[in-house]
This record gives C-alpha cells, structure tokens and sequence, in this order.
C-alpha cells in the first residue's frame, strides 16, 4: 500500500440532468471547472447502465447492460487526467424496484436525475493509482 | 449538467443510536447544529427498513418493506431544507446475513447502530438538485 | 443521535496494491501516518473476501466468504484506535461478473487493486460511537 497526502482546491455539487451520460457529466465538470484530480460520491436515477467487470484472471473487462431504470444507491470514484482529458472512474451499485441490488464500474448510462459531491485536489494522480 | 463550488461551514460526526429513526436523527443533528445544506456517508445497522424506488416512467415512488434486520454497507445523500425544516436524502445498500445486498431511497428504518460522517456548507441547495 | 463536530487533520489518496489484505492497508496507512481518527471511502477489486453481518438479536457477528473475484463497488468506514492500534472498520457492497451485489463488514480481502480516500481528524472517537 502506499499513501499521498492530498491538499483540496475547490469543492462542488454537480446537478447531472436529464439525458446526460452519468460518466460524461462528471468528466464535463472537471473539464469545465479545471479540475485535474477529484474524488467523488453521488445518487440518483438512471435510465439504463452499462457496467463493467474487472476480471483479475483474464485481466480484462467484462460488460453487462441493465436496460430498465435503476436506482443510483451510491457512487463512488475519481477523476483523474489522461491524455490531457479528465477521466471520470465511477463504481456504482444500482437498484430496481424490488430493492435488488446490481453494481460495478458504470462505464456509461443515461441520467434522469443525480447529485455528485465532487472534491478537486491540486495534485495530479498518478497511473501507479488509476490502473 | 450543472457545478456549484461549496465552502465548508462544519463536519460532524453523528452516532445514530438504537431506536432511533435512521434520516430522522440525521435531520435531528441539522435542526440542532442549524445545518441547511450537508452531504453524507454512514455505515451501521437497522432492524427493518422502508426502501424507496422512483420510477420515473411513471414519476411516482413504489415502497419496498424488509421487516429483517440488515446491514447499512452504506448511506449516501444530502440535507436541504423544505419548508423551513432540514429534509435528509439518504439512499442505502442493505445486506442480508447471506450478504444478498437490496437497497434505494431509505425513507425509513429503525436503526441499532450507525455512524454518520456529515459535511455542512454555508450555501443552501436549490430545488433544481434536489427533485 | 448524537453529533461531534470534527476538526480536519489531513487527507490521504490511498492506493492499496495487488497482495495486500484490505483491512490491513488502510490500517497500515494509519499507523505509518500516526492517524488516530479517520472517515474512508474506496473503490478496487478483491480476490476473495470475509463478510461478516452483525446480528442484533444474537449480539454476535456470522462470517460468510466469498472466493472469487469481485469488484469493490464501494467501502465505507471508519478508523479508531484500540489498545493503541489504529482499527479500521470497513463496510463494502462487492459486485460479480452478472452485476449481482452482495456486502456487508469487510472483515479481510486480498486486494488486487485498490484507491481508498482517507480524511484523518484531530479528534479521537470515543467507544459510544464505535460499538
């Protein structure tokens, strides 16, 4: 294990709307707001979702697709640079209306409605940290 | 999508005792500490739980009960004020002793034990966050 | 419900590495950066993990084990000090390949991968809220 030190820079409660890309929102806000590293959690509503699997084994993902609405029970992830573009890394755990609960790393879904507490250090991530 | 930069006017850390009602001690704690505007995380335990799911085709939610005892494995949401009274939005994941997981917007729960880590801002949220 | 307001020490990006055991890496961290008190959240992958749900009825926590693969969606939890040892206290819901959620006190993993958030208070936490 290893551990940095971390000073916070600015700290914010990103609205993601209707028909935005859950992913795609927090990434436009770091963007916009010049953020380079953030950590952030958030709920709220999705219309479908496209999760992902880290397989150790096989070191790959794998993807599996929830076309229904869920529950945003929690998000958790970062923000960090790669190619000179901010990455959103967000993991949820999603549920329906029975209360099952599904989750994983959301690559993409369509929001309906969501809140994000994002905060935005001034140091850049390293990769050793975001494999 | 929309950001709002936030400045933090307190952090607290709230013990949910056993008995209490899960987001009534957290709108407890903000009415006595004056809190308008939070976001939180906890952990803990509850005897039961009254779980919302918003379905937005029909924009109405549909109640859940788990009348079981069930781990809080966490609780996201925040607290702004309706009416001239602090509302928290807990959303959680429940876990069974098999570690099945359900969850939603927690409306309700009879807690045993929690622990709530709650962040205060000095700015009020608007109702666009908050639907 | 009772509340403490906590005065912030430090924060740390965590990143827990392939071998580790999950638990243990935040309570390494602790130790190695003198932190007595401290409030985490976290995202990774494990390769097997003991869960353990607290029973309130029995007063007495059942262990279940999953030896597989999974992704840590999300961990949330606390650090304390007993006997002079800082002891951290993780909650996680824990996804596998179908998307399926289960979770509860992660009590031990073997990490693959994983980033932790840590915020480190000034104050001690009293046993009350650390039942």
């Amino acid at each position: 294990m290893d551990a940095r030190e971390l000073a916070v820079d600015a700290e914010y409660r990103v609205a993601i709307e209707a028909g935005d890309d859950w992913r795609g929102a927090i990434e436009a806000v770091a963007a916009d707001e010049g953020v380079a590293a953030a950590w952030f959690t958030g709920v709220g509503t999705v219309r479908d979702a496209d999760v992902w699997y880290y397989d150790p084994a096989a070191d790959e993902h794998r993807a599996v697709q929830f076309d229904e609405p869920l529950s945003v029970a929690t998000c958790t992830g970062d923000v960090s640079v790669t190619d000179g573009d901010p990455v959103a890394r967000p993991y949820a755990v999603l549920t329906r209306p029975s209360g099952q609960a599904v989750g994983g790393y959301l690559n993409a879904a369509e929001a309906v409605e969501g809140t994000v507490h994002l905060r935005a250090f001034e140091e850049a991530f390293d990769r050793r940290a975001d494999p």
